[in-house]
C-alpha cells in the first residue's frame, strides 16, 4: 500500500513536493536580513491572493488564531456582535465571541444552506453592530456563501466585516478590497498548499480605528505589536520560519497556476465531485447554488456506517475522506478536493468510494461515478 | 561563503539534518490515526524532558504564546501577580498580565543579576499571590536563575509557579514536578532543535484548579479545550504537522544524546565561550555563579560598534551572534550556544570574534580567544 496518503479533507491538504524541501531549509535569524526579504516577498504575495492593498499579517498558529484576533483587537467586552453561521466555524466565531463577554446574535443557517441576504439585512435592521462575522466558505457543510452580495449588506452599515476565508480564499472569488472586507482571515494548510502553523489576517483602515478604542486583552494576537513589527519586516514573536520558507514557494506555485485558473480549477473538481457522487444514487447536503468549492458533503446512506466506510478507503487505497462535524457526525461524509488537487486526484477517489461503498453493501454499479465524473471534466 | 548559517544566538537554533528532513514529511489526516501514534509519542517525549507526570500540551505558536496560556487560563482579572525579572522576558511575563489587567508587582533585578530567593520570600510575604512568574534563563541577558531555590520559596506558599524555561530546558537542570512548577512553558526553536512554531505548556493539578474557576477569556489557547482534544490524541485546534514530524525526530536526537549529557555539554559550552571571551578582555553581563548555559552576554568594548562587528562576521563566515534588547541595545552583544552547537562551532565562532573585533579596530592578539576556549575543552 502507499505510504503517503491522498488527503480528499478540507484541510491539511497536500503539499507539492518542492514545497515540502523547502520546508526543511536551514534555519536563519529572524531578526536578520536573510529573513527580511522572505517576510516581504510573503507579505507582497498575500496580498496579491487576498485582493488587498490593507497591512496584512502572518501569525505562528492555526486559523483559528486569527478568527480569535480579529475579534480580540476589534471588540470591547459588551460589544454586540452578529454572527452569520452555516455550521461549525460560523459557530466557532459565536463561541470566541462569548468568551470575550460581547454580545452576541447569532444567524443562523439550516446545514448545507447558504446565507440569505435579505436574512442578513432584517437582522442589521434590528440593532446597531460593531461587526458581523462569516465565512466565505463553511467547512463543516460544504457551503459557499454569496460573499460578495452579504459584504454589500454589511457596508451598508458601518458595522466591520470580518470574514473566515480559510477554506474558501483561491478556491473561490475573493475580493477583500473591493467587497469591503475588514478583517480577512486565512491559514496555510488550505489552498496554500502549505502544512498547518500560519494564520493570516489582513486589516482595513476602519478595523484600525477600532483597534485604537479595543478594551478586551490581547497578547500574543495583539494588532499593534504587529504593526510596530512589520515596519521592520518583522513578526512581533519569532516567526515559524520553515512554514515562511514553505509559503515562499508555495506563492509561487499559486502564480504560476494564476489566482483565476485555480479558482476556475476548483470549481471543475467540485462539479466533478458531484457529479460523481449523484451518479450513484447519493444526496448532497448542498445545493448547487450554494455548494462549495473545495469541499462536498454527502448524507450518508441509511444502513451504511460512514465511518467504517472511509476507514475501510483509507485503507485499502490510502485515500483519506472525513466525517462530519457535531451534530452531523454519522450522518454525512465529506470530500475535500481543496489546494493540490487535480483531476486524476479525484478519478481515483470517485473508484474509491464505489468500492467502499459497495463494500459496504450499498449497492454499486462499477464505474458509474467515475465516469460521471470523467464526463465533467471532458466538457471544455 | 557558506550559504548556510551558523547560528550562534539563543533561538532559532541550527536544526540537525535529519530533523530538517522530518519537516518535510507529507501531511497527514490530523483526525487520524497517522496522526495520534506521532501525537502520543511526542507527549510522552515532552514529558520526559519537563521531567512531569503532568498532562503537557503542544500550542501552533511561538513560546510567547504559552507565556500568555499560563496566565490567561489561571487568573481572574484584578488577580494578584508577582513578576521576578532579569530581563526583556521577564517584563514580558508583566506585559501579559497587564494587557490582562492583573495586579502586577514587579520584582526585576538588575541586568545580567540571577533573582535572590531572599528578595523573593520578602516580596511574598508582603502579599498573597496568585501567581509567581519567573524565567528558568533570561535569554536577553545571559542569566541563569536558581529555579530549584525560587521554586522552593514560592512552594511555602500556595501562589501558582508559572516558569517560562523556553531557552533553559535541556541546557540546564530543570525539574518540574520536583520542583513544584505549576505551569512549565517550552518552545520548539530552543534546545529542541527545531525551528520556531510550537509552544510547550505542562499543566499541574494545582493549576488546574485555578482554570476552573478562571474568569480571564481565552480561546485559541484555552486549557480545557485542549484537555478534552487531548483525550483523543488531538489538539483543539489545527497542529502545525510538519514541526510535530520534526519533534519526533527531534526527541530520538535528545533520547539519543541524553538529557543529563546535554546539559552537561551545554556547560561546557558556556564555560569555553566564557573563558574565550575573557581572554580577549571583554567583560562579561553576568557574573559565573548565574551565568546562562545557553547564552552568553558580553559589553561591548568602548568605541566599538558592536552591531557593526557582527554585520561584519556574519558577512565574512556566515555565523550569526546577535545584539541586546531594549535598554541594552549597542550595550552588549550576546552568542548562543543552545540546541545543536559543539565544540568546533565555538571554536569558529572565537576565531571570527577575533577577527571581527580587530577588523572593527579593538586590540586582539589572534588566536587568544580559541586557545581559552580550547583549554576548557580539554578538560575532562
Amino acid at each position: 500500500m502507499k505510504e503517503e496518503v491522498l488527503l480528499m479533507i478540507p484541510g491539511p491538504t497536500n503539499v507539492p513536493h518542492r514545497v515540502l524541501r523547502a520546508l526543511s531549509k536551514p534555519m536563519v535569524g529572524h531578526r536578520s536580513d536573510d529573513f527580511h526579504r522572505c517576510f516581504d516577498e510573503v507579505t507582497a504575495g498575500l496580498k496579491d491572493v487576498f485582493r488587498t492593498k490593507n497591512e496584512t499579517y502572518v501569525f505562528a498558529a492555526s486559523g483559528t488564531g486569527a478568527m480569535e484576533a480579529a475579534l480580540a483587537n476589534t471588540i470591547s467586552p459588551g460589544g454586540p456582535v452578529l454572527c452569520v453561521s452555516n455550521g461549525v466555524f460560523g459557530d466557532r466565531f459565536a463561541k470566541i465571541a462569548k468568551a470575550y463577554g460581547f454580545d452576541v446574535t447569532p444567524l443562523s443557517f439550516p446545514p448545507g444552506v447558504g446565507a440569505d441576504p435579505d436574512s442578513l439585512k432584517k437582522a442589521l435592521g434590528e440593532k446597531r453592530f460593531k461587526a458581523v462575522t462569516m465565512q466565505h466558505n463553511e467547512t463543516s457543510t460544504g457551503v459557499l456563501n454569496d460573499l460578495q452580495a452579504l459584504a454589500a449588506v454589511v457596508r451598508a452599515t458601518d458595522a466591520l466585516l470580518i470574514v473566515d476565508a480559510i477554506s474558501g480564499v483561491l478556491s473561490a472569488p475573493l475580493e477583500t478590497d473591493a467587497w469591503g472586507i475588514d478583517l480577512l482571515i486565512a491559514g496555510s494548510q488550505k489552498a496554500f498548499m502549505l502544512p498547518p502553523g500560519l494564520a493570516f489576517l489582513s486589516v482595513s483602515e476602519r478595523a484600525w480605528k477600532a483597534v485604537e478604542t479595543c478594551k478586551s486583552p490581547s497578547f500574543y494576537f495583539n494588532l499593534p505589536a504587529m504593526r510596530t513589527a512589520a515596519e521592520k519586516s518583522e513578526t512581533a514573536y519569532t516567526p515559524a520560519l520553515n512554514l515562511f520558507f514553505g509559503l515562499q514557494e508555495a506563492l509561487e506555485v499559486i502564480t504560476e497556476e494564476g489566482i483565476e485558473a485555480s479558482i476556475a480549477r476548483h470549481g471543475k473538481l467540485r462539479d466533478a465531485v458531484r457529479a460523481g457522487v449523484r451518479a450513484l444514487g447519493l444526496t448532497l447536503l448542498a445545493e448547487d447554488w450554494c455548494a462549495s468549492r473545495s469541499v462536498t458533503a454527502i448524507k450518508a446512506p441509511a444502513g451504511i456506517d460512514e465511518a467504517k466506510m472511509r476507514k475501510w478507503v483509507r485503507q485499502q487505497y490510502s485515500i483519506l475522506m472525513t466525517g462530519g462535524q457535531g451534530a452531523l457526525r454519522g450522518e454525512i461524509f465529506r470530500i475535500g478536493h481543496l489546494g493540490y488537487v487535480f483531476e486524476p486526484d479525484v478519478i481515483a477517489t470517485m473508484a474509491a468510494l464505489e468500492r467502499g461503498l459497495a463494500n459496504a453493501g450499498y449497492p454499486v454499479e462499477p464505474g458509474k461515478a467515475v465516469v460521471a465524473a470523467q464526463q465533467v471534466f471532458a466538457q471544455a
